[in-house]
């Protein structure tokens, strides 16, 4: 086992500026691409010396707060795994036996800023402390894993894609293990490969596969072991022990260096709305850390617009509101933001997408219009109160299974539009006399796949640090976790992925889910603001950066607080700081 | 006058962290933004101790290379500063007088980061070598100096924008000083103001129309001389001693990041085509220069299409046959650059669009198609092979003359739509049995108002405080200039801004323009390859840029030679890299 102090320094990279046979040349990397190579990644303390497993309390469901989970089916479909108790690393004096592992990797899902550094993490485990060990990156996904597809990964391998973006390395799929056969398959793989234990990359859903993995090798007596990693641009996956999944903070810089652009290019120019829409379907956590990085004018999140209940009318209505005002104190511009997810979020839309896909399939639409009376009233009054571009769009495309396709829905643009009859409206009521332009933008793969921060970059190769201690102390069914700031401070250790489960109803049978970590409103909306003094639960903590924003949006509405992040840097300034979400979340005063 | 070694370390600058009454507040700026305000800019060192400024010889029209000028018609455009020589700032001992002047500055047109830096640079040159000087800025662009709204600027007002992106500090305009009422209200301006100059920071038509003003000022007998400074981040405005307009490089580099991020993207997913359109819409510099930071699998630069007289069928099936050929190697993804432009430098969709807007204007269009007929044989042809939604775009969307909008048709998501088509034909035909799944991207307005590169921070200051020397010693209608690299090096002088210009027939009068410079083919297209390794005029090395895109380009379709940029870094790797299109005209070997 070497030491500590040389991990630290970046061992693993240095000296090894050409590389034998990777996927990537380092002769066609960008300056900055190379000189990320030999950026030097820290580890947690705990993780530079010697140390052993704590075991706390056996475990029960649901991480989350706010869900009420029938933990007694999350026992009955995880017999092997349920239960566990969490898992801590802590300092000893005796290193841990220098035993020989074969451990597989495997990517899932879109991409995520970091990837390639877990497995960085992962490998440098294996060699520093279980000298000998073999790692298998298998390609392209879960299918990977199924058809036992795979390379072996060498320190030349990987160390071209140190600290780089993407997911090249091995790739990534959408596949999933989850039917009788394909467990079969992975078992095949498991067995072939002689496999100590696979570490899941991915959000979730794969690393709700990862523990009916875990589970299933269990029960077969196999010594596979399954660790989860949580990996997910949208923020999405994350409870106490998990703060955040990798990813988010790179996205959101660079997402918050474009609306950071966008804005000055609003005030110097004076006279256009920018629509901004951003990605993260589920959760709008990438819409309220860029507006707390940038302090745009308007920001709508998913989960508020859901909780209040809102209409597309209300939405519309908010947005125009903000626009009077600000043109009234000679603003004719301003930068709104918009969670990709959005319409998912208000009630009535679904309720019309699903009266239009039972009428599109069993009725003839005729051009007259009379197909409408189908639609229940309030439908009807939504469907009239759209665009006739997104009535149209509604009508027209259908996914393979004949449903309606709200993911093509340009969402800003379709505010947009609304926004232009309602203020054409008060201009006829004379309330409103200026001029407004929209120009609507989409930030969504440009941050999927950028150069990791130098949070993102740390971050993950501790987590693939601390995956493969897990599996070297013959953990399973966990999802791996760290805890504070900064580095050198980290906690290390793993949650049972069963803790962070529910179980839906499908098909009359029970199907466990890890539930999305949303946006917390509710403990936020229902604080008393005395409160805010106090010290806080950890359930009140998370509300931390909603309650922020909500407490500068109507300030940032009508005044121009506009921030420019700027391009993220390596070096200097700004190049080690975390995003304002997970700050305020580790408790962080607002 | 303060000594060479304070101004380049940024003296300006430094101990003045509170501003005082700035449009932005500092206490709202990034941390990157805050760390830039102190970034040193050196000058070019003949502007850091005592010079003198020799003229060169009289100058003629039309810098740029391969048009036939009607040089009578600019003489007689431009009866007083026609012909005017070129000047060169050159080291000499004595300092020029110390004479107070009276200077306004004003910009022109859209945002090019840099232009907070050229004023800076102004103002610093009148601090340094003209102590007790004012300057104004004309506030929202030309209108202001119409209008006479200004502010005065001072060390206070400027600091917080020194090296920030956007034109906010004093705004800019589209509007136009060239009627004889609107050179009055100049005239009332430069009057009331008592200015000795006014640098107009602008593109070709700002420039065009700095030199009428300047024309107009000495025609009255009026001391206002006006120096004209070359903004575009298309950096379509260069001549042989103007090398580039500020933004560019910026611009480029920001559009750059965005372009690796997504083909690590198309990379790691194997599933995608990247349609990447990309601001730019006279010439295609901004394309090109993207293409070579980021080697993608196919470029289509506007000005080859125009020069082969290609059909937007032509470029459909080039973009199909890449594809096709990328299949069969096991690609099925890839990314495509196309520059926003396009449709313009297709001919025949000229001539369709054209026929369109008579039909429209004049004829019933007949829901039977009938009106089709009216069309000729190729237009019809070509409306045809549109997509549908291209046409209905076409049929419906008009701007207020009634004229056909093609600024809003989204080439990108049209050519994925043909293509499409393309290979669902070629499908049928049995010659193409892959998926191909298009996604469509526009990089416009983040990249017009980004934090300036370093490069363009310390050109921009050159040029502004190279602007404010021209002006002290009496010269007008001069476009300032720099050239070569690094920094201490350049060169610094003026260009006479009659030497850029043409004459177009406008109802029946001569206008003066100055030419845009498109990226150079002919050439290139033209040059023996034996004539590589001699040393090239002027004129061959413009065609440079395009060469080398040229020779890479079949090797970047069929190989994946992409390269990641990364975001834009102040200090480390590439903080200084100059882009390759400027390095290429400057001479440097491919």
């Amino acid at each position: 086992m070497s030491s500590s102090s040389v991990i630290s320094n970046g061992r693993s990279t240095a000296g090894k500026s050409s590389a034998a046979t990777p996927g990537r040349l380092a002769s066609v990397y960008s300056e900055v691409q190379t000189s990320r190579l030999n950026h030097p990644l820290p580890l947690p303390s705990v993780l530079t010396k010697p140390f052993k497993i704590v075991d706390g309390p056996r475990s029960s469901a649901a991480g989350n707060p706010g869900f009420s989970v029938n933990v007694d089916e999350i026992a009955k479909l995880f017999p092997g795994v349920f239960g566990q108790p969490s898992a801590m690393l802590v300092p000893t004096d005796s290193a841990v036996s220098d035993q020989k592992l074969k451990i597989g990797v495997v990517l899932s899902g879109g991409q995520a800023p970091g990837g390639h550094n877990v497995i960085s993490g992962i490998f440098d485990y294996l060699q520093d402390r279980s000298k000998g060990s073999i790692l298998y990156g298998f390609k392209g996904g879960p299918a990977g894993v199924m058809k036992c597809k795979y390379v072996e990964l060498t320190s030349d391998f990987i160390y071209p894609y140190r600290n780089q973006g993407g997911f090249d390395m091995i790739c990534s799929g959408r596949d999933k293990i989850e039917t009788p056969e394909q467990f079969k398959q992975a078992e095949e793989t498991a067995l072939k490969l002689d496999l100590d234990g696979l570490v899941v990359i991915g959000g979730d859903d794969s690393n709700t596969n990862a523990c009916l993995l875990a589970e299933n090798f269990r029960s077969k007596n196999m010594k596979t072991r399954v660790i989860g990693c949580p990996k997910t641009i949208d923020g999405d996956l994350k409870c106490k022990e998990v703060p955040t999944s990798f990813g988010f903070d790179t996205a959101c810089k660079i997402y918050a260096e474009m609306i950071g652009n966008v804005m000055t290019d609003a005030r110097s120019t004076g006279k256009y709305y920018h629509f901004v829409r951003l990605m993260g379907r589920a959760a709008s956590h990438i819409t309220l850390e860029c507006a707390l990085q940038t302090h745009p004018n308007i920001t709508i999140i998913g989960e508020e617009v859901a909780a209040k209940k809102q209409t597309l009318k209300n939405v519309t209505d908010y947005i125009t509101d903000v626009i009077c005002k600000r043109a009234e104190l000679g603003y004719n511009y301003g930068v709104i933001l918009i969670p990709e997810g959005l319409i998912d979020f208000i009630p009535e839309v679904q309720q019309l997408i699903a009266e239009l896909n039972e009428i599109l399939a069993h009725d003839v639409v005729d051009e007259g219009g009379l197909w409408k009376n189908k639609l229940r009233n309030q439908s009807q009054q939504l469907f009239d109160f759209l665009p006739q571009a997104i009535q149209e769009q509604l009508m027209l495309e259908r996914d393979p299974h004949g449903n309606v396709q709200v993911a093509k829905i340009e969402t800003e643009k379709m505010l947009i539009q609304m926004v232009e009859t309602e203020l054409e409206k008060r201009k006829q009521e004379g309330t409103y006399k200026f001029q407004f332009k929209g120009q609507s933008h989409f930030f969504g793969y440009e941050g999927r796949c950028g150069l990791p921060t130098n949070f993102d970059a740390t971050y993950c190769y501790a987590l693939g640090y601390a995956a493969g201690a897990l599996l070297h102390f013959g953990k399973t069914g966990l999802a791996v976790g760290n805890l504070g700031a900064p580095v050198e401070e980290w906690t290390v250790g793993g949650t049972a992925l069963t803790a962070l489960m529910d179980v839906e109803r499908r098909h009359g049978k029970f199907k466990p889910v890890i539930k999305k970590a949303m946006v917390e409103l509710e403990v936020c909306m229902n604080l008393n603001p005395s409160l805010l003094s106090k010290s806080l639960s950890h359930d009140e903590i998370l509300g931390a950066p909603f309650r922020k924003f909500a407490s500068m949006r109507d300030e940032w509405a009508l005044k121009n607080g506009y921030i420019s992040p700027g391009p993220i840097q390596f070096i200097g300034a700004a190049s080690n700081d975390i995003n304002h979400t997970l700050l305020l979340e580790l408790g962080a005063q607002a």
